[in-house]
């Protein structure tokens, strides 16, 4: 039995107290990778952005809003996780500055500069050995629109994964998906293509075999 | 009996294509407000972002994503109907340059430049008279976080509407609400607290009177 950490789902960025940026991340492949952990006798904890889904009732989910509190959320469960499963598709960029009230329109073009938020999945996995448990072990989602085997690979190697799930933007808020599970030496575990029950089955059955029960 | 258009939900507004400005509305009031005017006998349709919400069976719904393509459905739309509520919190900017392909995080600040949408309330408003059919009606939504009665009245103006309902930023993906319907003179005509089931009925009461039943 391991205890796996699952975030899941997207956060948003306010630029005021009304707008934000956001995706449109369901949470459905993060309910789905629960569920199929769960079937395999493992605790799951998931941190999970605003999302309409139901996750597991076995499952604990600690809700957040912003990816800031994400971070923050999923470091403190990683504390007590023997692995991570970044299914979640935070926002990358924040505005510099968050307005009080709602900004008025004016009729003139309102510049927004953007910065980025700090990435969950490469700040968990650069403390990946714990003082006290050992070695963890982190998978993260690669979503991307173009070149994804490649760019995915470059995300695994930048963000210090253990496996890295390649998927397109066909995936957001769809029932199916359409994923490959890759090794940092670009090994393909898996292609698993399917309602995001069955995909979500493949991935744990990989990370069963490969991270859990076998030799990293 | 009126056939009546309501606008609800949020908009999103692309800047690549998977993030997107939006915001938290979530159609419970428009679906609401649809209620109570089958309820009253009237004929329904609504033109609706992005939301898990049901809508009554009985009301037509168009669903749309982008804040141009709701005024489109909605002006559309508007030319059978006899009223419009406005209920929709569609975007108000756009991204000036929609990027085709994901844009790649690289460690810098990134500028973006919004653009005014067009007004959906606004330009249905400017085009009430209808050269067969006379003289229609528009309601609009006011949602504002300071001066909520003053900016009310300052848009209901602007936008050439026949009633304001003021609410404020609370109301935004919340099962209740608390809202104002102002006269273009300033007058409340109601001031409605409680279950957006019960406030809905409550401003469907005064466009009864006020804009369907009584003279303008």
């Amino acid at each position: 039995m391991a205890r796996i950490l699952i975030t899941s789902g997207p956060t948003r960025q306010y630029l005021d107290p009304v707008r934000y940026l956001t995706n449109a991340s369901s949470g459905r492949m993060g309910a789905a990778l629960a569920q199929a952990a769960l079937e395999l006798g493992h605790e799951v904890v998931v941190v999970s952005g605003p999302v309409e889904v139901d996750y597991p009732a076995a499952a604990r989910v600690v809700p957040v809003v912003s990816t800031e509190e994400m971070l923050e959320a999923a470091q403190h469960e990683f504390e007590a996780a023997d692995g991570l499963i970044g299914a979640a598709a935070p926002c990358d960029y924040r505005p510099r500055l968050v307005a009080e009230h709602k900004i008025a329109k004016t009729g003139e073009p309102l510049e927004l500069r953007l910065v980025e938020t700090d990435d969950v999945v490469a700040t968990l996995a650069a403390d990946k050995v714990h003082p006290e448990r050992g070695q963890r072990w982190v998978v993260g989602f690669a979503l991307e629109t173009e070149d994804h085997r490649l760019r995915a690979l470059a995300k695994l190697e930048r963000k210090h994964c253990d496996l890295m799930v390649s998927n397109g933007a066909a995936a957001m808020n769809s029932e199916t998906n359409d994923v490959e599970v890759l090794t940092p030496t670009g090994d393909v575990l898996g292609h698993f293509v399917g309602p995001k029950e069955e995909v979500a089955r493949g991935i744990l059955s990989v990370i069963q075999a490969r991270l859990i029960e076998g030799p990293r």
